[in-house]
């Protein structure tokens, strides 16, 4: 991945802009073992584990400081994004007391949110650490929460960013086409799931989340939706919906989409009523969402569009969000596109803006036939959403 | 994996167990959307990931709670550990409250260290959030680190454990024979890299630790020592050492290995005496530690007894500790056998237990000729420390 560090080049001077922006002298994140404890902000402006404590400052200002083990300073000099290096042997807590009472800043940002998992890097122990560390300062009292710096770093995606979900996409839209020609009567839910992770390999691809869940295959109305594992015992029979959520991370960036297959029959049996009907209203309402979605608005509003036209079409409410960023994650934090209920916080609040990537989604049940789910990938510009995927418009015959 | 729920359910018992040791009542893992945020002891008592706040609750008593979104109730119904299940769709808040008012615990462990990241998986923004959920209860006096419940779990490997780490590490050896065929003059620290990869590619298999420094090679004199990536730039010559730092995860469970390579300028040449002996002082130092390392002593009490026989030999001082616990990841948390030094907090003290198992490792610079570094894998028994690597007795010629 020869554009990794000039990506993270990109990222680091889009947060000294957004710093400006939002008024704060300086972010940093600390962290340590990251291969056991990831921040996912790392992956944005470093690209790397670190083993030992590690402070990445970045300020207003445009200064970018790595207090870090003397271990890991070849690997981050290496990087090519750090204007002041400052490795230590025995422990950070000089070093870092010292940049920061330099740079006095008016605000310093940590990477703690109680909505935004994506800002929730730091570790309530790795907290107390720094507010020992910190304890001769007055900097203590200058903490804030990152949650906006990184909602804005980790939502605008860069030209380099986009085009990796795009390649992302293109690969998980090859996978569908081919999954669609192994599922034939007899064969399982864990079969397809299978045969699916079979054509990742010749390419050492990795899905886009844990890959006992990725692909999630339902076949039929006995087999449970939702985070599911793929199942043995759910076979693939004619008269049934075969749904299937999955996406593979490509270059680091993720896809994260759902098709919908129907198993006819016999050649000539059409698509039932009933089908038909359920892939319309859950079309239209991702549509509803779709137009909804434009800079400027708040997540709850793209939902509520969905939403209400799936309802007004008879159909139960979906029990989820309608859409979430996409990213280096499936789910890559900061706002979603969802109610405000209570286990969503305050992220339905966020403002959706120019350069956000989000998978949308929603489904219903059918009764008799299994689970209708539909899910596309967008991209947010000036004039609205625009598709980044190749939009299912019908259910696939089988 | 079809042991994985098996291991689940004994990692789960053996946690009842350290909480009747330590008397403390409850020990709760609280999570979000842990494919982006994980929390380390996630794996030990559940397996897979969550993806909205959840919240897992071992009691004393024998109560195993699992408090989740209502999407993955199915899932961890399957993994058969948990008593109760109790799912929810809009939020966790009145669940949790109620569960922990009703189980009324003397102290509750949550996952959060300032010494041992494995247990720090609690971001301070869920922590925040758990307070405020707590706020109305006298529960949030009584909250304490779980840092000794998952020293203790964690550490003290079961028997599948112990059987995994054994099978990482015969894998480990044998790609380290293959690769040593591998080495010769022309071929840089890149190529052998990439060569070691292509071995893991058949079975699917991950590197212990991040792909990019794993393993780690050093060609020569040149080459710094760390954690830094293999280099193209670097070349095997004759007259060189060859370092690698490699391990792989096999079945969940890590391997972690130094082996040396002599180049030699012609089939009759000898290892130069500068070598021999740096490998003599390096391997006596690693004994040294090797026989100090039993249950009841301290973490500082190995590295010193390792550190004193290298400077007693004339040689600097190693910068990093002496060993590690080894298990799901390759730095596995817990007591560290490293020197008191700030950056390692109270870790170089605790306490070595029977079922510890270690990676033990240090290196010495050999001035013209490269760094030699040894690494072996060893389990703590009620008699002693025991090998479970093959140890390196010599360097090996090429």
């Amino acid at each position: 991945m020869p554009d990794n560090a000039k990506l993270i080049r990109e990222k680091i001077d889009q947060a000294v802009a957004i710093l400006k922006e939002q008024n704060i002298d300086a972010w940093m994140t600390f962290v340590r073992e990251t291969s056991m404890s990831p921040d996912p902000s790392l992956d944005l402006i470093l690209g790397m584990d670190m083993v030992w404590q590690s402070a990445f400052i970045i300020a207003k200002d445009n200064q970018r400081i790595a207090l870090i083990g003397h271990h890991d300073a070849e690997n981050v000099k290496a990087v090519d994004a750090y204007t002041r290096i400052i490795p230590y042997v025995q422990g950070i807590r000089d070093n870092l007391v010292n940049a920061l009472v330099e740079l006095d800043p008016n605000k310093l940002a940590l990477n703690y949110s109680e909505d935004d998992v994506a800002a929730d890097g730091l570790g309530h122990g790795l907290m107390l650490t720094l507010q020992h560390y910190l304890n001769d300062t007055d900097i203590e009292k200058r903490l804030v929460s990152s949650e906006a710096i990184i909602g804005a770093l980790r939502g605008r995606k860069s030209a380099t960013e986009i085009k990796r979900i795009k390649a992302a996409i293109a690969k998980t839209q090859q996978i569908f086409t081919q999954v669609g020609e192994h599922i034939l009567p007899g064969k399982s839910e864990a079969d397809i799931a299978a045969y699916t992770h079979s054509l990742l390999r010749p390419d050492g691809l990795a899905t886009a989340w844990d890959k006992e869940y990725c692909p999630a295959v339902n076949a039929g109305p006995e087999s449970p939706a939702g985070h599911g594992g793929p199942q043995a015992k759910y076979k693939v029979k004619p008269g049934m919906l075969i749904h299937m959520d999955f996406g593979v991370k490509l270059n680091d960036y993720c896809a994260d989409l759902q098709r919908m297959w129907y198993v006819r029959k016999d050649k000539s049996e059409p698509l039932p009523g009933k089908v038909a009907r359920a892939f319309e209203a859950a079309h239209r309402a991702l549509l509803a969402g779709f137009y909804a979605l434009k800079p400027g608005v708040e997540g709850w509003q793209v939902d509520q569009a969905a939403r209400d036209t799936l309802t007004a079409a008879g159909y139960p409410e979906y029990q989820h969000a309608f859409g979430h960023h996409l990213g280096r994650m499936a789910h890559d934090g900061s706002t979603v596109l969802g109610p405000r209920w209570e286990r969503y916080g305050r992220t339905p609040y966020g403002i959706v803006e120019v350069g956000n990537v989000f998978a949308i989604e929603l489904g219903v049940e059918v009764k008799g036939y299994g689970y209708m789910g539909l899910e596309e990938n967008v991209q947010v510009t000036g004039k609205g959403a625009k598709w980044l995927s190749e939009v299912q418009t019908e259910v696939w015959l089988i």
